[in-house]
């Protein structure tokens, strides 16, 4: 054995760029696919960690397109369309509320920049709640038939999406990692951050500026008691710094 | 409820066609990739599944990327990606030995069209067997590794195909069914065939003229304790025919 089997890795994959990433609208739970674009990043992302020699047991994505398809292409780049695949709402994107379908630059303007950055940034501030009866509920719509619906939200900061996360994580996830399966997480800026915010024991102050880009494999060590050791992104370091730009300005006005 | 309710519905279906069937060679277990064609197929079947009205609970598939591309983009055309896809070497096609790579046409002009029917279509001869060192042997290959090497075919007739498919469909699959579970497999020529067999209690001989067209749905009905009560083919009937025609001419020398 390598001296890296002593350790337990963990890599996490944001989707490619998705229709509503190009028009920079507010996604949350929308569940609109991936750019031509995005399904050129998610390829990448599978040669870049097929490159770098890694494999898995088991692979969790969401309930949302973008997601699964991203890991879909990625698996494919690996010759691995075998792997076992679970789907979870749990790990799907920060719900955005009433702001799903709204242009980021104009919600900007409309709003302030600074009302924008809270809404995407802040920890325990809801965006503007869906009404129960409109057609943006997750609760009327086929894939969440199965859901208690006492858990589908109709907004939620990033603090109630770890309250989501977390458990499965917790109770799903980590067990397997412990008996020695290899995880690859495909899902989204906000699940991901959520689960950034657990492994690294972050708190709301540390959270806002982390900005995952997409299609970046993101490689976790942890130790055998599953203490954060380090994490590194794979691919071209260049890139990856001016994905993370274009991420935090999003909000921007224009 | 309606009508229908009353009954226990199935759906199969038989993957486009891959790289392989074009080229008019055995496959087997060896994981080629669909066509254009084949992806073609898949995409309407995913939408002749939908305008009928078809939704699923779980769907079940191969390890092979033919079947495995076939569900997915099938479930595209359904906006159904969120669903459970459960994937299993036990749905693979029937294992064709050392007869894998090799083209029809050209095994029938060497070895006789009846010796090639017979390899293709008798119930109980299996093709030459692969040696237990050649790269073809699936016990050698990544997506078996966790699978019981004892399990792992070398060779396969359709008899030893029923006897690895049986059981994962009387144990796995049946009672998900019988829970009320609404199931689509997406698989192979062979695996679907010996649950063909299975479903309607046919013998070797009546197997031998059973041929599944690629990319149509087909529907099973059952009553509530599974008894066979009908199937039929989704999609224009006049399509389907010729589909059919073409699977069984695939042995003839040209």
């Amino acid at each position: 054995m390598s001296q890296s089997d002593e350790t337990i890795k963990l890599v996490l994959l944001r989707h490619g760029q998705s229709e509503w990433n190009r028009l920079n609208l507010f996604t949350g739970w929308t569940d609109v696919d991936l750019s031509d674009q995005g399904r050129e990043e998610a390829k990448a992302a599978g040669i870049v960690m097929k490159e770098a020699g890694f494999d898995f047991d088991i692979c969790y994505t969401s309930y949302l397109k973008r997601a699964i398809h991203t890991l879909n292409l990625a698996l494919e780049s690996m010759d691995r369309e075998w792997l076992p695949v679970v789907k979870t709402w749990r790990l799907n994107e920060r719900h955005y509320g009433a702001l799903q379908g709204l242009n980021k630059s104009e919600t900007a303007a409309k709003f302030g920049e600074s009302q924008v950055k809270i809404w995407r940034r802040s920890y325990d501030v809801c965006p503007p709640a869906l009404n129960e009866n409109d057609e943006r509920n997750a609760a009327l719509q086929d894939p969440y038939r199965n859901v208690d619906k006492a858990d589908i939200p109709l907004t939620e900061s990033l603090e109630v999406t770890v309250q989501r996360v977390k458990p499965y994580f917790d109770e799903v996830i980590k067990p397997r990692m412990l008996a020695g399966d290899r995880v690859l997480i495909a899902a989204h800026g906000n699940s991901l951050r959520a689960l950034v915010m657990m492994f690294e024991n972050l708190g709301p102050g540390d959270i806002v500026g982390v900005n995952i880009p997409t299609g970046v494999p993101l490689v976790y060590e942890f130790d055998q008691d599953m203490k954060f050791l380090s994490k590194r992104y794979l691919g071209d370091q260049e890139d990856i710094q001016s994905k993370m730009k274009a991420v935090a300005d999003q909000g921007k006005k224009s």
